[in-house]
């Protein structure tokens, strides 16, 4: 067994980079020495790591020199840049942005779902969307059980998913219209406070949102189904931590509500209760590792229909812990170099 | 011409009673005695008609002697007492709650959609739920030009909907929740604030929510389609006045969004922006009568699919302007008597 790796969190200073150290530490990932990295901004200042304080370094190409695995999470445009280079230095970078989940020759990985798709790595392993996340994580037994035809999913998503200024933006609109000023709107489209915004990320040319896209493309990537009949829909709304999701699910062969609740109840990293009408919201995930399933019922509306709620902590299952997962994934199945 | 009406609004202190007072002055509904009704509790008080307060009086057996037309908001069992009491006194009732809706007898009415089902009133006309109302209005066109074949359907419905108390305990929730106090649980099965809530109305037997099955069984009333297949979720997001709603429909036949977007441009009752990303969120829609629908997209999952959001004043035209519509079209189209 290895006496630890070397760890570097690049954009540590972020939400999800926060999570990152946090998670790397309950779960006793072993690490020898934390390397928090971030751009000039944020560099200079210091980070908590397992009550230590520890110096945040700049973000250069030199950065990753001694560094075994890399958790990337500080923006697309970071990630192209410095991604390439850590390979080379010999690291192991699993990367939250969205810069390779859809290159083919990386693997994007949801353990619970695809752990089998590292066995080829090349250096880098593509942590998928937030949103995505959490709903292949219970379709995947569900198709095992009867086969995918087609998904209907609508989103409610936190704040947070847009990051720290814009989870602060929201507490700060709140603030304004509850003492009669006028919210400053920066992070989002339009303001968030007491509504909803039908609209994350850029719109692509199809109308869709390249939120929407990437709960299509990436269901199919991590699902090993390329043609996957997927319509999405995401929606902002004014909470800081936790994604739900509405998933209608179409089925190719009978699957009624009683039968996946109880292929959810055995499923890895779904917690559920076993009264068919509870659900978790927003409230019951923050902070936690699972993906929370609810409200599993028969949907009349079409052959083998279902619906189901589906509830996660952003910030956790949809990133720092699902990349922490990865690298666990990676050190037990000896798929990666160890010091 | 009738030189007016009287006119009762029975709940006249809630916040549909409210709007519904606003509405019938805004819309210059001929009335020539307004007459507030309420139970105990708010009767006695006054409200404000056209500038003048007048006194609210207490719901009786005799509430109704000399009253043409009850606009009933009030609760189901106020309206199973007194609707009957009403017709029997010689009045008009739109009746705002569930009690008559799936009364084979009672037209269920959205002006826009089916008004000739006003035709052979027995006296009660029923005003349907919030979300459906803003459903069926842009459905109805698309529906006429290719045949709704299924709808799923996911909602964003605000907290008014619930009623006063629960706008109030929404601000009173996120005020205690920004100055780290428990917040006050009593509206809501759980906190709103910060948080979504995947349960409106009781849970059926079948595990959907009577919000739910109202949003299957009036689309179908309405629209005359008996066995149309539709699968709602409806969720209670934490804003204060206006209803969203994601709707996935598929056609019996080609509609592509280009198509489906020149139709809703020209539908009565619909607002809708000519940039096919554009949308309305809950914030445009406070205070406005139409339907506003947005992005309408074609969806790729299923043959002729489409997305679409829409967005409505859940107590202008989910409930007052609706009543109100169907007044007019009672008393236009000399529907009702007139004294």
């Amino acid at each position: 067994m290895t006496d630890g790796l070397t760890v570097a969190v690049v954009g540590a200073t972020g939400a999800v980079g926060e999570e990152m150290r946090a998670v790397l530490g309950e779960r006793r990932f072993p690490v020898r020495r934390l390397v928090p990295l971030a751009s000039a901004r944020s560099a200079g200042g210091s980070v908590d790591w397992r009550g230590n304080d520890v110096r945040v370094e700049l973000l250069d190409e030199d950065s990753f020199r001694g560094v075994d695995l890399a958790l990337f999470s500080a923006g697309t445009t970071v990630s192209e840049q410095f991604a390439a280079i850590a390979v080379k230095a010999g690291c192991v970078v699993v990367d939250n942005t969205r810069a390779f989940r859809m290159d083919k020759t990386v693997p994007l990985v949801v353990p619970e779902v695809n752990r089998e798709a590292l066995d080829d790595h090349k250096g880098i392993i593509a942590n998928p969307n937030c949103s995505t996340i959490q709903m292949v994580v219970p379709l995947a037994p569900l198709h095992r059980a009867a086969g995918i035809k087609r998904i209907v999913v609508c989103s409610y998503q936190a704040a947070s998913g847009a990051g720290r200024a814009a989870m602060d933006e929201l507490r700060d609109q709140t603030v304004a219209l509850l003492n009669f000023r006028e919210p400053r709107v920066e992070q989002f489209q339009r303001r968030l406070a007491f509504d909803v915004i039908p609209e994350i990320d850029v719109f692509m040319p199809e109308g869709d949102t390249r939120e929407e896209r990437k709960m299509v493309d990436e269901t199919r990537k991590i699902m090993g189904l390329p043609d996957l009949p997927v319509s999405a829909t995401c929606v902002r709304v004014p909470v800081f931590v936790g994604h739900c999701l509405a998933v209608n699910v179409e089925f190719e062969r009978p699957l009624d509500a009683a039968d996946a609740r109880a292929l959810l109840l055995e499923a890895e990293g779904i917690e559920m209760d076993v009264d068919p009408n509870a659900y978790a919201t927003t409230a019951d995930v923050a902070g936690r590792d699972e993906t929370f399933v609810g409200r599993v019922r028969d949907d009349a509306s079409v052959a083998h229909g279902l619906n189901m709620w589906v509830a996660a902590d952003n910030l956790r299952k949809g990133a720092a812990t699902n990349a922490v997962q990865i690298a666990e994934d990676l050190l037990t199945r000896q798929l990666m170099r160890v010091p």
